[in-house]
């Protein structure tokens, strides 16, 4: 078995794989990273077929992955559209869950802890029943009601507090105070090196367009790309790194006052939850990235989403609002005059799971 | 181009496809089938891939198709479940409706009606929309709201009547009046055609059991299914058909008593709409298909679909009550000490458009 490392690029601690779990660096508590090698050698389906560019093969599937890409002409750009909303829990997170909650079983842990009000709660509970894993998801109390049903479906314990902030710090409380892997999605390496496999898909599929644009959360899905098209062009699979166009909405800016400096910027975001992370943990690594990918960071307000998501529907894409800030910020790009020919853009959440509240914001 | 034809098998009928269209023989009323020839050829993705297979080429894909294929050993049987459920809209009816849609735009209709309560209706208003043309679907008043909610979403008009049976005699009224392409999917040709993909991409992804089992509706998909594995057979590609146990609700059987005769059987199974079709057209093919692969019907009510959708939440496959008796079906034949090894079960329609009913229906 070749070597598989937790690394730190901060303080340089390095141990094995299967000594521990670390959601961030135990030494110096900086984001964590794995080290390991990898070889082109795709077979089989969903991100299981990437197992050889994966620190770990995944314990076993629940369909995540492989999802269809399908490519339209608008406003003279070649779009990708990678139908991420169609992963079994209906978001992209379950790429990353299927990875972490093989760990967590891998490390003979007996239950998982996670913050999420949205998408990462829903996928943990499920991937957690799925595993024989007990889950408890610490939530806002003003998270849906919907997508708090779909979290209890799974069995798994909703603790609810004040806000995401309070969430964290809960979890990480009651992961100390239990022995409980802590998920922790936002700082974990497992949803960044699941991730990749949106990249390797893509260009199976037949995109080798210009550009990606990307919703930044926490940032998981930009980084994990990154590496993916990163690793890519290592290969000499590609030429060249596509432009990375990261999106975040006005009212949580974070990566892009890392870049521009503090802006006074009027207008509201709100309804693309998604992106709405005021600290995300690996700022850093995300300015840097898209710095190398020669990119910028494009902020949209909920008007501008709420008419990309009427075109997403349009289309025929079942997409939650936070999904469509991407179309906004290519539309925004593409109105400017940039000179993008082919984009991808990862549709990441499904609307199924909130329809009442989309036909409601429709309604205009 | 090869020849491609619609054809009576009952009366002789015979005509090129792009003659026209007809849901069933316009000279004797009798279910109408397509007639062309086929090649194992597979490459692409989606439904696309198999085209060589099909009597035409969708004209676009909105990602239905090449579903994930996950493994599960219950009760010492190997199970296949086929996650039909991620396809764009939500269940296995895209498949149909990219094939119906295409041959509407095809032959130049402008318009599309169609008559469901449920995933059919959603899915026809879905690539209605995508492909431009309009769409009128006949629901019965007392169709869930949230169904009607993505009907709307998608732009297309919703006319209210009485039940189930003044729907079809509506819809085809007004495709009469209005000259619209009536889909008919519990009629049409189409549907049953794009159903053969699921039995080809399951043979693709490793299935080679000795059974699938289906929930009958109109039976569109075990028609589909038969013919795909039949074709199969004949191509060489496996050695025999599957046994093919079809399972329809203790309180709509038609297919069980055109094979047992009349029977009083006690007990509900209203939860599982999909499989609530009393009359369906195509009855004696179906009773043809299940009798040639040796296989049977087996009836389930609530309690025991119930129990089985408990048991795919518990799995981590968010679905609804239809695609639950199938399940409830296996589990019934494994306890007689049926000697069945490995199944194959498509998982046809996603619980995250009822999610609220699910949650309702599972506190038991």
């Amino acid at each position: 078995m070749a070597e598989r490392s937790w690394i730190c690029r901060k303080c340089g601690f390095k141990k094995d794989l299967l000594s521990g779990y670390h959601y961030r660096c135990p030494k110096c508590h900086s984001p964590i990273d794995l080290w390991y090698d990898f070889e082109w050698r795709p077979s089989g389906w969903g991100i299981y077929r990437y197992r050889s560019m994966l620190p770990y093969t995944p314990l076993t599937s629940l369909g995540e992955g492989l999802t269809p890409l399908v490519v339209r002409e608008l406003r003279g750009v070649k779009v990708w559209f990678k139908l991420e909303y169609l992963n079994p829990s209906g978001s992209f997170k379950d790429r990353g869950s299927v990875m972490a909650l093989s760990l967590a079983r891998s490390l003979n842990y007996g239950s998982v802890i996670e913050d999420s009000s949205g998408n990462t709660g829903i996928s943990v509970a499920l991937y957690a029943q799925a595993f024989g894993l007990k889950a408890e998801i610490i939530v806002p109390a003003a998270a849906p009601l919907g997508k708090k049903n779909l979290i209890k479906l799974f069995k798994a314990a909703i603790v609810e507090v004040e806000d995401r902030g309070r969430a964290c710090e809960e979890a990480l409380k009651r992961s100390k105070a239990s022995n409980a892997f802590y998920v922790a999605h936002a700082w974990s390496p497992t949803y960044i090196e699941a991730n990749k496999t949106i990249a390797y898909e893509a260009f199976e599929q037949g995109f080798r367009g210009d550009a990606i644009v990307v919703p930044i959360g926490s940032g998981g899905l930009l980084l994990g790309l990154y590496k993916g098209f990163s690793e890519l062009v290592e290969l000499n699979l590609i030429k060249d790194l596509p432009t990375i166009i990261g999106v975040q909405g006005v009212s949580a800016r974070p990566v892009y006052e890392a870049i521009h400096g503090a802006v006074d910027i009027k207008g509201y975001s709100s309804i693309a939850d998604g992106i709405m992370v005021p600290n995300p943990p690996r700022l850093s690594e995300i300015v840097n990235a898209i710095t190398k990918a020669g990119g910028e960071v494009v902020l949209v307000d909920n008007n501008e989403i709420a008419q990309a998501l009427r075109e997403l529907i349009n289309l025929g894409f079942i997409v939650e609002p936070t999904s469509a800030a991407a179309l906004a910020a290519l539309n925004k790009v593409i109105n400017e005059g940039a000179g993008i020919r082919e984009a991808l853009i990862p549709l990441t959440g499904s609307g199924l799971k909130m329809i009442d509240d989309i036909v409601k914001l429709l309604s205009f």
